[in-house]
Formats: structure tokens, sequence, C-alpha cells
């Protein structure tokens, strides 16, 4: 199956799901944040680890659907706890509604995610939820991290990688085991997409963090530097801090401070960075993790033309530039 | 087995969690909400719903500590939409931490609510988690009712009473229907369980709306008239709205116009209350539910002498005066 009829057919079914009228303000914002669309990256790597063994996409799509809703889910909470007015250019659920709607409707997207497991095989419902609740839990103590590190003054870049492995490669490593397990892939194999799952889940973020201060602002409209402005521990700002000489230090110190002047900031941040090589070193970690998903992948026993299809996709989500 | 037994097993039970200790900020809540007690009158339902079939509380024991923590669960994110200050006489989570980590913390117990489903016999569990689910959003509608209830100007009272079978009745509906599910109890005896739970799930709610003007405050150290003070559509307003001639209407009127005067505010309120026979049709309302629970629960089949001491249970319940 090609790539586009893969993800039109996830998006069909997204499509479909009819929802409840009442209490209409606790089910229109379901509707608004499952209808908002997205790459939805997380069901097409649900659904392409499947294709990799099997061949009816129809028998993996209530899966899909789960981890769609729950990823949309984690959305609706965490942008409360961000104050993030905005997601994919349009207001997020707390800023349209309120607090409050966007807790409940989230819970009652959580529930719905586990509803939509008892539509595979009940045979298969004991272990895929068991894997599903390991990865859910990480999720929220990733989420707990990130926030905790808002306040700690000293966060080591190891900590930083265990961060987001948990809040954004967990879900997509447990996604794509539970869609394997569903496929009755080889343990081995499972093993290897884990892996592979894992690497470039932390290779997306990293990349996430490196276009947020280089990439091209002009091309895609977009502001630069908003990880600086707001003083986030990225990968590059932790490095930058564990390599900076005294002279460098004391300048990050500087700028971290400050509050106002934002487009100074971005430029002087941007300046020192590069002084000390963070592009490369970041591109180069990018390119570990990267390698070693690829490496993972390419080991797995499938033979089914899907495989080398996963690989194309997420060589070309690798090369963005926004 | 005797009452006081099943909830000490039970209460040793949720004392023996072990939670993770890191992220701190994330389990120490769960802890913390756990720990506080309460009358654990939803996992006792469970274990006597359970106990009425079989003999063995054990069996029956995840199935406890999973709807006690989905209760407490709503009671993090309740209290973050109701803004309590206090639970049990303790602050709340909200309060204690803060609101981002009462929101991913009842995330986490939700999530936990559903793994401890996975400690029952697995060929059980897709009925089960299909009744969990049910219940589950239920509980959330009814939530989204009640803050909806309090910008609507007209509430009918059936509307109030199907609000609180959601909010409150339902979670014990579906809890003892999971309970009775897993003991194996006929069709017929699980139809009677439920209407059992759901009658006396909202003569309970009743008979808290009646207390809270009516209870014996000087008794019980309590305020009275919390509801009244902040205008709340209880059952006792919306009865006195739908009974009052034009004069107490006028006067029921300026009253929930006022927002200072709490004390001549909840006299005056309850002096309408009392003119317009208001508790003895509470009381009669409880009764009626009360009987047709009882009713209810006596038609099963259940020949064990739990059956006797459930009623019991539920009498001396309905008998509090605070």
């Amino acid at each position: 199956m090609e790539i586009p009829q893969i993800i039109e057919t996830i998006e069909a079914d997204l499509q479909s799901i009819g929802y409840k009228s009442e209490p209409k303000n606790l089910y229109e914002p379901i509707d608004y944040s499952l209808q908002k669309g997205g790459k939805r990256m997380r069901p097409f790597l649900v659904a392409i680890t499947y294709l990799m063994y099997k061949d009816q996409i129809n028998d993996v799509l209530p899966l899909c659907r789960s981890i769609e809703v729950f990823h949309n889910f984690t959305l609706l909470h965490d942008d409360i706890m961000d104050k993030a007015p905005l997601r994919r250019g349009e207001p997020t659920v707390y800023k349209k509604w309120n607090e409050n709607i966007a807790i409940l409707s989230g819970d009652v997207m959580l529930v719905q995610a586990y509803q939509y497991l008892l539509d595979l095989k009940p045979e298969k419902l004991h272990k895929l939820m068991q894997v599903f609740n390991e990865g859910a839990i990480k999720v929220c103590e990733g989420q707990q991290m990130d926030m905790n590190f808002e306040e700690e003054s000293s966060v080591k870049v190891e900590e930083y990688i265990e961060m987001i492995y948990l809040k954004t490669a967990a879900l997509l490593d447990h996604a794509m085991e539970m869609a394997a397990l569903y496929a009755e892939a080889s343990s081995e194999d499972i093993e290897k997409i884990k892996s592979f799952a894992r690497n470039i889940g932390i290779a997306f973020q990293l990349k996430d963090d490196l276009l947020d201060a280089f990439g091209d602002a002009a091309k895609f409209g977009k502001q630069v530097g908003g990880d600086i402005i707001a003083n986030k521990k990225t990968f590059l700002l932790l490095k930058a801090m564990e390599l900076s000489n005294p002279e460098q230090k004391k300048q990050l110190d500087y700028w971290l401070s400050v509050s106002d002047q934002a487009e100074e900031k971005v430029k002087e941040v941007i300046h020192i960075f590069n002084e000390i090589g963070i592009p490369k070193l970041t591109e180069e970690l990018i390119k570990k993790y990267f390698n070693e998903g690829m490496d993972s992948l390419r080991s797995i026993s499938s033979n089914k033309p899907e495989k080398e299809k996963l690989a194309n996709y997420v060589e070309l989500l690798m090369q963005r530039e926004k």
C-alpha cells in the first residue's frame, strides 16, 4: 500500500468517528481537536508497522484511532499546562473554550482511546493494554519531567534525552510495539521495531529543537527562537552551557536573565551557539540516533515493500526544514 | 464476611499500593489522595456485590482498587474545576501542589485504574472494560452537565436528577455491574443490582443536598448552607422555584442575586424552603428512590448473608446526619 493511500485511509476513519451531541461543550472540543488534522504520524506508523507483516489495513484501524485519540488527549492537557494559545495555527481547546472543558474533554478522549482497543481481537486485548498503559504512564512522566526542568537550574544532557524519550518517543515506541504484537511479529522483530521508534523519536525531537533556533524562518513564516525566548532547556542550550568558556557562560547567563529584547536575545544566543559549534554537534547527535534507528529497521525480517516505504517516510520527515 | 472486615481488607490493599518515587511531584499527590481515606464506599459496594455470589474477597480486590483509584482521579480533576480548596478536611491536590500537577497526577490515576483491571481474569477483561468505559464516560458527562447548570437559568428537576445519576450514581451502577459480572451473577440479578445502585446513588445525593441545608451544623461543626451561598441548583432550589408563589419567587430571585450577607441569605432561603415544604418533599423523594433500590436488592437471587449486610449498610448510610 502506498503512503498517501495509508494516510487517506486513516484520515477517512478518523473523520468517520461520530460523537454524541450532548453535552455539546464536552464533545465539540473532541471533534475540533481530532478534525483539525496534523500529519497523523502516529497512526501512520502504527498502520505501516502492521502492513510490514499483514495485508489488511482495516484490521488495524481501531489501533490507529486509539493512538491518535490518545495523542490528542495529551495535547489538550499539555496545552493547558504549557499555556499554549495556538496549535496547528488554530486556538487550542482551552483557549477556544476554557480550562475546565479542556480537562474534561481530554479525560473523555483518554477513555475513548481505551474504548477503541475493544474493537481489536479480544484475545489480544490483555497484552495490548499492558503495553498501552506502560506507554501512557511514560508520556505523563515525561510531561512532568519537562515541567520540573523549568524550575531546575542544572539539568544534564542525559536527563534531557531521557525526558524527550518519555514525552515524545515513548508513545511511538509503545504504539509500534502494539502494532507489531497485533501483527504477530517475532519477538526479535518487536525489539528492533521498538529500537527504531525510540531512536527516530529522539532524533525527531532534537531536529525540532534545532529548527526552532536555526530553521529557515523567512521561508516558512515562523518565529525563530521561541525556545530561546522562553529559556527552554533544550539540548542546544544544555550543551552550550556545558561547553561554554567562562566568557560565553557569563553571556549565556546574562541573556537567560533577560525577558524583554526578544529579538536581540535570540540573535545573541544563536551567535554563542554558533561560536561553540552547537548546530554541528546537534546534527551529529541527530544523525547518530537516526542511523541507529534505521539500522534497527533494516535488520527486521519483513520482506514486504512497506519496510522500504517506512524508511523513505522517516528520511523525508528528517529532511523537513520547518 | 462482616462489614468492618471487608472495609479493613480493602483499606489494607489500598495501603499496600507501592508507587514509583520519580518524578516525585507526579506520584506523591496520588499517594496523598489515596491514603487520605474516606469511607471507601465504592470499593466496599464492589466487594460486597461479589461476596453475594462468591467467597474469596481477594479475587475481587483488583476491581475494588480500580474503582477507588478511578473515583479519586475524578476528585483530583473535579476539585480543580470546582475550585474546591478542601476535601475530607485537608487541602485538595491542586491547592497543596498546583493545577498542572493535579491534572497530570489525575491522568496517571485514570491509566492506573485500567491497569488494575489487568489483574483480573483475562477472559473477563473485554466485557469488564466495556462496562467500565460506559461508566467513566457518564461520570464525565455528569460533571459537564453540572458545570453547565451553573450558567443556565432554567434547569428542570428531571434534568437535575439525570445529572446526579450521571455524576454520582452511574459509577456505583457500573462498578456493581462489573462486580456482579465478575461473580457470574445471572443477567436478571445484574439488572436488579444496577437498579439498586442507580436508585441508592440518587437517594444518597439528594440526602447530601438536604443535609447541606438542613443538617445539624452545631453537632458536626460544618458550615450549613454552602449550596445556598453558592446558588447551587440542587433539587431543593429547583423544586422551590417550581412551587413558589409570586411573592416567594420574588424573594428567592432576590436572594440568588445577593453575594454578600451569607448568613442572612442562608436563613432567609431556608425559611422559604420551609414555607413551601421542601424538606418534606425531598424526604419523600429520597424515600421513593431508597425504597425502589431496596426492593431491587431484596429481589435478587443470592441467599448469602451479605445481601442482608448490604441492606443494613445502606440503611445506616441513609440515616447519617452529616
